[in-house]
């Protein structure tokens, strides 16, 4: 397989797929999100390292079928999983337009795996069981839909910076959803320096001062599931 | 860590993760599910390995709880993702409630891996910027919010019997979809027999007539995203 787009997972070395890493180890080309941990850009011993900072999709696209069309072994590192978020489709898309061949690995993806390290289920019996993923402002840069997402049951996971955590908050109550439901925040995903806050819709954004961005919002009562953020989400809604 | 609750991925064995393998590798008892692949559970060389099949969930708690307190190294491991509709944090939580120490490790999720690997990306800038995960019915029995479902934006993944794909279509149809709205299914996972199939909401049910289960339904405009599925998307609402 001559081009390989690669999820890295979430972040920790551990949560690296076993293809993934075979591929990394034996790559020609590899081709880098800066959110992957240097730790398995490392493993990628005697390739080419390329650094996607400063590229344009455009030029990403560019240079995976200059590479694969000479018939390297490239592997392109997208931090989670390229198909969520990640626009791994669009690198796809280039190398089916050239005519080269590819291979698509799913990672974790960090939407999902974040949630579950810091204690919180996305879905469970009797609790939720729909789970929307989205991102903190619409594909074309309008504002979200938040009659929509107020009406929407079970679980929000939201990617989104953290100046905009207010507006969310007091947008979703105002479209419905009830002052106390729980909400978390997630900051610097599962970095080592990562943290977890919890409260509820009223609270989240006070409750979040002061962490860093990137940062997941995860909205419903999947928040409150284990019983040390339980007794966090009533503290701080006692306290409200 | 006594107890580790590990996610086994869609069933590639190259999708498991380093940290799932190396636990799997090293643990004296193993407890796992039917839908993991067999190539993996023999991984455990030296483990007593129990088929979770025929317990009931309180019966794998006791079963987890019983070994972890005397200290062996327990994996459980299961399909996919222990905590997307995996029942991974009821484990959790009488591992909790024991006093057990117990690692959580997340895995690549079924529900968004498969489609990745069918050519179908969740998300697509400027095609679908939300991605909505449900199983084919609710957590009580009842049947779905198809009103609700209709009206989401962006592209819908629900895990569901085959069986009940006609039933699905229909109603989505009646509740406001459009009866041209690209679809899929994704037949036995990312098994070595899987199979997709797509087309329309309105051909859906016929074009995947003789599809065994498990199965996944996408519906949304990202299953046309690819040229080659997209071309067969359009042949069945021409035959339709």
């Amino acid at each position: 397989m001559s081009v390989a787009i690669v999820g890295a997972g979430p972040g920790d070395p551990g949560l690296v797929t076993v293809r993934a890493l075979e591929l990394v180890r034996n790559c020609e080309i590899l081709v880098y999100d800066r959110l992957v941990t240097s730790g398995l850009v490392s493993k990628a011993l005697g390739a080419a390292r390329i650094s996607r900072d400063g590229l344009t999709q455009e030029e990403v696209n560019d240079l995976l079928v200059h590479h694969g069309r000479r018939g390297r072994k490239v592997v392109r590192l997208k931090g989670g999983d390229p198909f969520i978020f990640g626009r791994g489709f669009e690198e796809v898309e280039a190398l089916a337009a050239a005519g080269i061949e590819y291979e698509v690995v799913p990672g974790v993806s960090t939407f999902t795996a974040v949630p579950a390290l810091a204690g919180i289920p996305l879905t469970t019996r009797g609790v939720a069981a729909q789970l929307t993923i989205l991102t903190g402002t619409s594909g074309d840069g309008t504002d979200l839909d938040y009659d929509q997402l107020a009406a929407t049951p079970g679980t929000l996971v939201i990617f989104m910076g953290l100046k905009r955590l207010e507006h969310l908050a007091d947008n979703l109550i105002l479209a419905g959803r009830h002052v106390d439901e729980p909400a978390a925040v997630i900051s610097k995903l599962s970095l080592p320096d990562s943290q977890t806050r919890v409260g509820t819709l009223g609270t989240i954004a006070a409750v979040a001062r002061g962490l860093e961005s990137p940062s997941l919002v995860v909205v419903g009562d999947v928040v409150a599931s284990s019983a040390h953020l339980r007794a966090a989400v009533e503290q701080a809604a006692r306290a409200a």
